[in-house]
Formats: C-alpha cells, sequence, structure tokens
C-alpha cells in the first residue's frame, strides 16, 4: 500500500524556460521563455546561467497567476549539479522558505510529488523548481562541451531547461489537480555505462509503473497518457519490453519527454533528451497546459532518475535507477 | 505563518553509527555502533565506506523496534557525497521507496522534518536517513585527507557518522514526538571561505530561530534545549551575537553537536564537528534517548547547512546558509 491520495494539491501555475536547441525543436513554440542565442542567460559561467533560468522559471509562474513571494510558503527545488547550488544560487533572492531535493533526471516528479503532500497536508502553497544546463552538466559529468567529443548512440542530450509549478490546496481556474503519488524504489539494473542512462533508468521505471497499476487495479486504458521524464528512444524501448513480460501494454499511450523536446534525426541528439530541465520544461509546455484546457482527462507521469556521480562511474559501480510517479487529473 | 504542526510524527526508532574519532570523544559510549579501526567499515572505497555506514545506520534502527522493511513506506536521505551517492547506493538492499534531499549539514533535520509531514498526513512510516564520512567529504571539498594539508582556525572536522530515524504516525514506548517543524530560508551572509563554514551557516540559523519564536510567542525558557547542528564553537558564538541584537538569549540552553561530538582542543578539530553525519549521530545518541527517558522534555534541533560546492567557491560566489527547525517533545 503505497499510493497517497493527495486530496487538496492543484498545479495553480506552471512555467518553463528553455535555451536555443529548446526552441528550434518540436516543442519551440510552447515554452513560456525560449531563448534562441548563446544559452548564457546574461550571466559570466554556465553555472549561473542555470541558476538564473530557475529565478525566471519561478517569477513566470508567479507572474503568470498574478502571485508574489508571501503567496508561497515553500520552495522545494534540485538540479544535477553537484550539491544542487543552482537550486540554492537560483532562488535565493526569493523570500520563500527552502527544502532542497534529489533525484537526479526524477527531481522534477519528485518535488512535485513532496509539494503535493505538503499542500495536502499542511495546507501551504508549494513551489516546484527543477533545471538542467547542457553546459554545465556535460562538462561535470562528462566533457566541456567545447571539446566536440563524440557521443554513443544511445547517449542522450542534457535539455538546457528549467520548469517551475505553483502546487495550492485551493483550485482555482481549472487547474490541473495532482490526485496520487507513488514513490519509487532505487532499482539496479546492472548498467555501469554512463552514456546509456535509459537503460540504467528503465527497470526502476518499469517497478514503479507495476506497483501503480497493481495496487490501483488500474489499466494503461484509463489513462490519455503514461508520460515518463525521461528514458530517450533506448530506454522507452526497453521499458516497454520488461512492462509487456509483466502483461502490461502502454505502446498506445506513452510518450516520453526526452523523446517529445527534440527532432531526434534532424537535431542530432542520438537517443532524445535528458536532464532534471528536460521533463520539468515538456511537463509544463506540452501537457499541462492540455490538462488545464481540458483536452487531457487524466495522465501519469514518471520522473526517472539514474543515481551515479562521476567518481562511482571511475570506481565501476553499476548505476541505480530511481522513478517517482504523480497522477495528474483535469478539474473542469 | 510558516510552522506545521505535525500531529501524528513519533521517533519510535532511532540509531547512530561512527568512526574511530568520534568513538575516542566525550559521547563514544553513547553511539550505537561505534568503530575504532581505520574508519573503512571493510570497504575498499571512502565512498563505499560511507554507504556502509548508512546501511548500518537503518539495519540498527530497524532492529531495535524489531522491525523490517515491509513496515517502513518510504526512506528520505542525503549526504554531502555529490549527486548523493552515499544514499542511494548505502540503502539500494532495503526493498522500500527511496526519496532524496539535500540540505548539506541541515540533511538530518530535512529529512525529518520531511518524514514527519509524511508520516502526519499519510500515515506512512518513514525512515530518514543521513551520512558523512570525513576521508570521502574532505577529499571531495579540500583536500585528501593523505595530504595532511594544514588546516585554518575556523575550521571544521567532517564527522565520520551516520544516523537513522523511524517516524511512525503511532506512538510506542513513548517515543519522542516531533510537533512542530519550520524550513529555513536560504540566507547569504557574504562568506566566501570554504574552511568558515559556521559563520556561512549562523544568519539562516538566526533568521530560522527568530521566525521561530516570533510567531510560536515562546520563549528560549520553554526549552530544556536549542541544539545547533553544525555550528563548532565559532558559529556558535555568532549565532549568540547575532540573536542578541533581536533581544533573543540562547546562551544558557544552547547547544551544538560540532562542540557536543569532540574536545575541541584534545582531539584537535579546531571548530568543532560538521558534515550530514555529526547532527544525525548526535541527536540519536545523546538527546532522543533522554527525551525517550523523560530526561528531556521539550527541545528544538536546529540543522544548520552550507549550500556550496568546490566550483561555486572557485568561481567565488559566497556561500549561502539554510536552517531547518523540529521540535522535538518527550510523550511520557
Amino acid at each position: 500500500m503505497n499510493i497517497i491520495k493527495t486530496e487538496k494539491a492543484y498545479i495553480s501555475s506552471f512555467a518553463s524556460v528553455v535555451g536555443s536547441l529548446e526552441s528550434k525543436g518540436p516543442l519551440g513554440t510552447l515554452f513560456d521563455i525560449a531563448k534562441d542565442g548563446d544559452d548564457r542567460f546574461g550571466k559570466e559561467t554556465w553555472e549561473k546561467s542555470e541558476a538564473e533560468m530557475q529565478r525566471l522559471a519561478l517569477t513566470t509562474a508567479l507572474d503568470k497567476a498574478s502571485l508574489c513571494d508571501t503567496d508561497i510558503d515553500l520552495m522545494l527545488a534540485g538540479d544535477l549539479i553537484n550539491q544542487c547550488i543552482s537550486s540554492a544560487n537560483g532562488l535565493i533572492d526569493f523570500d520563500i522558505p527552502f527544502l532542497g531535493v534529489f533525484g537526479a533526471c526524477s527531481t522534477c516528479a519528485e518535488s512535485i510529488l513532496l509539494s503535493s503532500v505538503f499542500s495536502s497536508f499542511a495546507e501551504k502553497c508549494c513551489a516546484a523548481v527543477t533545471s538542467s544546463h547542457n553546459c554545465s552538466v556535460e562538462r561535470q559529468f562528462r566533457f566541456p562541451v567545447e571539446y566536440a567529443s563524440l557521443r554513443t548512440p544511445t547517449s542522450q542530450w542534457t535539455v538546457t531547461g528549467a520548469g517551475a509549478y505553483i502546487i495550492s490546496p485551493k483550485n482555482t481556474a481549472n487547474a490541473p489537480a495532482v490526485t496520487e503519488v507513488l514513490a519509487g524504489k532505487c532499482i539496479d539494473g546492472g548498467i555501469t555505462d554512463a552514456c546509456n542512462m535509459g537503460a540504467a533508468m528503465a527497470p526502476a521505471c518499469a517497478d514503479t509503473v507495476e506497483r501503480y497499476f497493481e495496487e490501483s487495479a488500474l489499466t494503461p486504458d484509463s489513462f490519455d497518457y503514461i508520460v515518463t521524464g525521461d528514458l530517450g528512444k533506448e530506454g522507452s524501448s526497453i521499458l516497454n519490453e520488461l512492462l509487456a513480460k509483466s502483461g502490461i501494454d502502454i505502446s498506445k499511450n506513452h510518450r516520453d519527454c526526452g523523446t517529445d523536446i527534440y527532432s531526434l534525426d534532424a537535431q542530432d541528439v542520438h537517443s532524445g533528451g535528458s536532464g532534471c530541465g528536460c521533463s520539468a520544461s515538456v511537463i509544463a509546455a506540452k501537457y499541462l497546459s492540455k490538462v488545464a484546457k481540458g483536452e487531457i482527462s487524466d495522465m501519469l507521469f514518471i520522473g526517472t532518475g539514474a543515481l551515479m556521480n562521476t567518481m562511482s562511474v571511475q570506481q565501476g559501480n553499476s548505476i541505480p535507477g530511481v522513478a517517482h510517479l504523480v497522477r495528474i487529473t483535469k478539474t473542469r
């Protein structure tokens, strides 16, 4: 019994910020802020650029709902940079209590999950904020992008993007509701290749999806979409295979934020997008706006993360995955 | 209005694990597991040693209350190592959903805070687990300990320690209750010296304490102890000065986990202990056992963290602090 029913959690506002490559992708026109430039966001280091994206995302989400700092009781935020400094530095100018979270690329789902529990219990308005930046992340985990290293076919492209979500205990203006949440388990599938995150995360995603359908007694047909973020092409294929073995067929309504955000071949991103900012920007831009309009009635968002750092890979450890689920339902 | 009253959150079991230097300190006999050896905990890398301490801490906390994996619905855990891998790797063998949190040295307080909200709302048993290891942390943030670098007078000694707390919605055997929680704000006091964490964290701690007393209308005399973790000697002195300016005198009942855990001069640890594992082990070993026995009626634990990484310091950024508060009360 692990699904938690969150009865007072409405996503009353949401905003997305992306960089240049993302603005040229298939969702380019849907983001609130899509920069077509050098992805520096006016800052002198990539780390500060990423922090600035978090600030812009939360500012935009607050502005869209005519809210200010005093309307928000708590921020939950995280990112991929060591010790989550993009979040701390990006959000420090807001006069709002701050809790850092870390779930690698599942951080967006994790922060929405925690915000929804807070909102339901404590009747607090929470802000969930997440980001990643291609240049800060690639330098930290692999190589500085200036090296122009060759990338393997299964590698994913870290998204330059950020998303902010305001979770409120009260419904206003047909806000999408978070009605259920389910935290994932760490699952180690034995993958040691840091350029194949999809394969590392797919087993954890399959575990969460199986647990959800078993406990809820629902089927994939109950949902308009089952959206993972971010398995990419490789990980999505593995997920579908793993679930098929358990008799669960999600092939009709499965989407993945990592394959949504880019034109995979035309934009040369190999297996698709990844990074905390991928699902953070895609869920806001592509999916939540449709839930708010009533075009999507019911969907599952399963954020997936690969729990590793550069040293754990160098020491030969395998890469465990984790996947957190939130159910999002229209309220009109 | 930011204090959250948690009505169903009892710390039904807790356990502490420490290394060699800590076992020789003034609290040496109080820890559940105190290793007097090479601090490797049987593993070949410092990162794996730290992960093993998390595993030992949670195993011990479960054993002390005759609990098993199926009794725990959720683990919230974090540490100082990049991407919190000590938590993910240390807890992967438990068949329990996992949420990663990051608050630097405030992570223990943050994970207890979040567990208490979950427990009160979702009626879930949660485990809050935190660790640090002197050798893994010093290599990552400063220098490998084998270099025997000179340390500045204000520097703190990263504790080799871990703590695990089982937070239950039901009271059994006079378990200490978490009755209130208050999340802290990121506060930047302008400190850029990575060897003076106490000064970086003290302003955030003062802010949280001031907000708590203002909203609760209580005074420091209402509590047996006001325990910070971990400001050290330097940070504690700054905290007392800052609070005195606001007319709050905590000097009589203030204690700090960083000065509790070592004999500061005799053990040559300069300003005292720090690291996620410092408050995690000290709160369990020194304070909670006294609350459980009724020797402490009411206390505040304010976990303090410095939000930085090596690159942010190299880029000249100042170091923001954050401080989260939990109120712990006897139930007998």
